[in-house]
């Protein structure tokens, strides 16, 4: 329901960016089409992680006022978990991974979280989550098989709209499923007819093969996509919201994403990760391949969802190049 | 005057984009002060070059009705030139460096100009230009040393302050000095006193020098800097603005201008050229060292001058990590 999202907007609007609708000239010549990129990467923490964090751990507190909530998570979603909580003025644990990159883990605990370790393996997560959980009491925040979760995700999509109106077309990307839920929720609430489309990394399509085949979520298993964001599958809430409100999932190579990202990053100037530009991949399939889809001169949203990639390689080779 | 930068304004706000000014949470609490951020990197070209070269052509096409015009450069402001001849229909002649990166060469031709090679001293350029102009009596749109050039770029700051209001201080990049003097004369007129700091680097101090000399212009002399965009040195009418209109010219160090791009790369997911960084850095100089300048609680303008930058072998690199 589109109130859900509205009453999410409300409760978080003090708290998040609301974020720029970009476009390009060069895009739109392109694709010939009418382009709006929902920028995300401009979001607090980097990804529109933040928008279901505190929504969710708002919620929480109006509920049963909790003194501190839990997550898992080795990406944007701790850090907006931290955050949240931080703000909100409670405390988090986040089980992290042991291989969790050392970066993640201090930018998580910059923000004052707990960092609970667990192995590497999603069953050591699961059962370590469950023990913490039982030892601390605290409500567990899902990184996105969560209704609270998927209203604040949809927040984006609900702004977007609010800026440019009735669109024909709808994309954005999918792993676990929250922002996908949260988008196609609120996009076809207001517009029953808006195309909404997810896309995927073909190297993790385990949403697409979930999606078609519309009875059972198949697993992720060992993903080998540079998105790094949509490695994760489907849980059961985001399964059954996305079978209900989203009209189709496409796949994209790796190669394809790099070279949307590519385009973000050298015509649009925008620093995206390669989750972030998985949409734009899945647009110029659209526009490239035979496809079902009609694109020309409509209105299209993208949902960028975050820009937060390790950019320490790039610099130091740019500080090595340099005279002093 | 102000009324050449509104007329300006007036005469290409319909060719150029009006840029997001851009605010970082982050950032403002690193400097306990009020940080605006004018994106000319979102500029058409990806530059604030398409300011001065759609306002002096137009200008020249208004007032004697050239076929075409002639330009020297190898940088932004040669596409600049090439876009705004092509959209208000003269032709362009653009002299490049033989030893220019053909990549620029390319997006240049992509915009329908004709290229005219000279040898890869600054002389060499001068005899070349004389040449070309005299050949074929188009007029020069020289890249920066030119009220019509100088006016367009001051349009960026007209942006800036009319959506900000007051600003306390406001730091722009200085290389031939056009975005510099174009800046100082918008702000100056508009709010005399506040503060406008030119930012140089350090191995381009050619302007620092003259500035400080106040009575002859100091060349630049093969500047090894990072900052492609600020290698070229003030000419007359530059020298004579920035003397009258410019508080103070800093100096940045190549790591200080690496270090500023990471953060607006990483933490704002900007992308900006090494010379659009400059401003940053020099911001950053001004709260870390001892400096007679107070910013705390402050509101600053940084000019970011454009996003232009080869990310070639960075996307070749992360293409040869992926699975396919």
């Amino acid at each position: 329901m589109s109130q859900d999202i509205i009453d999410a907007y409300q409760r978080i609007k003090d708290y998040v960016n609301k974020t720029p609708v970009m476009t390009s000239r060069t895009l739109n010549e392109l694709i010939s089409a009418h382009i709006y990129v929902k920028c995300e990467n401009y979001q607090r923490i980097g990804a529109f992680k933040a928008r279901g964090a505190f929504n969710a751990i708002k919620q929480l507190i109006e509920d049963s006022h909790p003194a501190g909530v839990i997550t898992h998570s080795s990406g944007n979603h701790a850090q907006a978990v931290a955050l949240a909580a931080r703000e909100l003025g409670v405390k988090a644990l986040i089980i992290m991974p042991k291989n969790a990159p050392l970066v993640k883990k201090a930018a998580t605990r910059g923000y004052g979280a707990t960092i609970i370790e667990c192995g590497n393996s999603p069953t050591d997560r699961v059962v370590k989550t469950k023990e913490v959980v039982e030892k601390y009491g605290y409500p567990l925040v899902h990184p996105y098989n969560d209704y609270k979760i998927i209203h604040g995700a949809g927040t984006a999509a609900y702004e977007l709209l609010t800026e440019v109106g009735k669109l024909d077309y709808v994309l954005a990307p999918v792993g676990g499923g929250g922002l996908l839920s949260g988008t196609s929720i609120c996009v076809k609430s207001l517009f029953p007819d808006t195309i909404v489309i997810g896309v995927e990394p073909l190297n993790a399509n385990d949403a697409y093969l979930s999606f078609k085949d519309g009875t059972k979520i198949y697993p992720s298993i060992n993903p080998k996509t540079i998105a790094d964001g949509l490695r994760t599958n489907l849980g059961d809430i985001t399964f059954k919201t996305i079978k209900e409100n989203v009209d189709d999932i496409i796949t994209v190579s790796e190669k394809q994403i790099i070279s949307a990202m590519k385009f973000l990053w050298e015509r649009m100037k925008i620093v995206v990760e390669p989750s972030g530009a998985v949409p734009l991949a899945g647009l110029f399939r659209l526009a490239n391949e035979e496809s079902n889809y009609k694109i020309k001169n409509k209105k299209i949203g993208l949902i960028i969802s975050g820009g937060n990639i390790d950019l320490t390689d790039f610099f130091n080779t740019l500080s090595s190049l340099i005279a002093e």
